[in-house]
């Protein structure tokens, strides 16, 4: 799917269909292009066709308001981003790092363990195109009680964050303080980043962190958690919001 | 990551350190930029230094031979990818289909399905970084007999395979005629594409194929098994390898 910004290409991602503009949305705001989701005037779906001339609903369009403060450093790239893509079109690593609205270290989340080694069952009880397919990635948000806010899936574990942040962002839930963001694969850094783009205190994924992630999440006062398969699983940072 | 290639920047990979001259030159070579490994001239490290002066090897320059045909079309793009990005930088899908020298559908590999169902767990034998962190995905190449020639580990499985095939490309193995690539995760559009470029027949994967990956192996001639979890296993393409 292709991402235009008042018409102008900014991405390309390899996604599963389905919650386009969540997924547009969310990807403009985890990826700094734009603050906030009011940013977004609105989003369309572009009429191109494929070649019998159907139309593909593969290209959307956002409209910013007119007072949106967009990143243009950010929009004049053009870049396209695979199915798990995350840094793409970016100038290093530095350049995406420290630059969230949001303090996620003054978070006062505090969430038992008992709760957060639940998650990724939760999750896994609504990933229901995983269930047909057994090739998807799933992202939910959950909040310190386990109550599951939101849930998608995407073939791309970013794609799937994406779509559950734009969700919150049109909902007008961010930042989304207080809450968690469980993942059903492996915690990576561009995964980290887009946590702390959104104000999400926690991180918890089934499978492993790499340790870019883990380094962010320090410096950014992140709780990430993985590998979390009960009754095990591990702390990496901020075990402080888990009482350990 | 970065490979630059006579000084000029292509792109920038997540990836797990090690093998960077296999990876560079798988990279080059699976994305098209150019038709051989001879075409490489030299590889080296960059060396730039991180804040205390240390080098850190995370730039890889191919120097190409003077009569190297390069794609330059490839090359004037500067694009990132993450650690499973495999289309970053690429004008579109068409863009990066059908331009194989190799014609893999008329590939005589004949391999038993006992010998495909054994290949994942060979190859989990060697996976010596995902014992220590459960985190690194992995590619290995097969002959038809079920020997395995190469296996490559990284955090990321476009990454994987790249090595293997910049590996296989060094050492004069190019096409790879008559062997198998069996990859640690799911079926990827990405990694099929990558299979074709290096001449390979068949595809082997532990977890799930994308429906855009299924379509290319049609298109390419390609055997695609996937969901290989002995004794149960899915051939979606090119069974007749498989003698079904």
């Amino acid at each position: 799917m292709e991402i235009r910004v008042d018409g102008t290409s900014l991405s390309v991602t390899m996604r599963t269909p389905g919650d386009d503009f969540d997924l547009a949305i969310g990807h403009l705001l985890t990826e700094g292009v734009i603050d906030e989701a009011s940013d977004v005037l609105h989003a369309m779906h572009c009429l191109d066709e494929d070649e019998n001339g159907s139309p593909t609903y593969n290209v959307v369009d956002i409209t910013l308001a007119p007072d949106a403060k967009v990143d243009t450093s950010r929009t004049r790239r053009s870049s396209y981003t695979s199915s798990a893509c995350g840094v793409c079109g970016k100038t290093s690593i530095d350049a995406i790092t420290a630059q969230s609205r949001y303090a996620v270290a003054q978070d006062p989340l505090r969430v038992s363990p008992e709760t957060v080694a639940g998650l990724p069952g939760a999750l896994r009880e609504r990933q229901r195109v995983f269930d047909r397919t057994g090739g998807l990635h799933a992202a939910g948000l959950f909040t310190a009680d386990g109550e599951l806010l939101a849930v998608r899936e995407d073939v791309g574990r970013h794609n799937a964050v994406d779509k559950v942040i734009g969700w919150a962002g049109r909902e007008g839930h961010l930042p989304l303080t207080g809450h968690l963001l469980a993942v059903s694969g492996r915690a990576s850094f561009e995964l980290t980043q887009k946590a702390v783009m959104a104000g999400i205190p926690a991180l918890v994924a089934v499978s492993a962190p790499s340790s870019l992630a883990v380094e962010l999440a320090a410096d950014a006062g992140l709780t990430l958690v993985a590998f979390v398969r009960p009754p095990r699983m591990t702390v990496y940072t901020g075990g402080h919001r888990l009482g350990l």
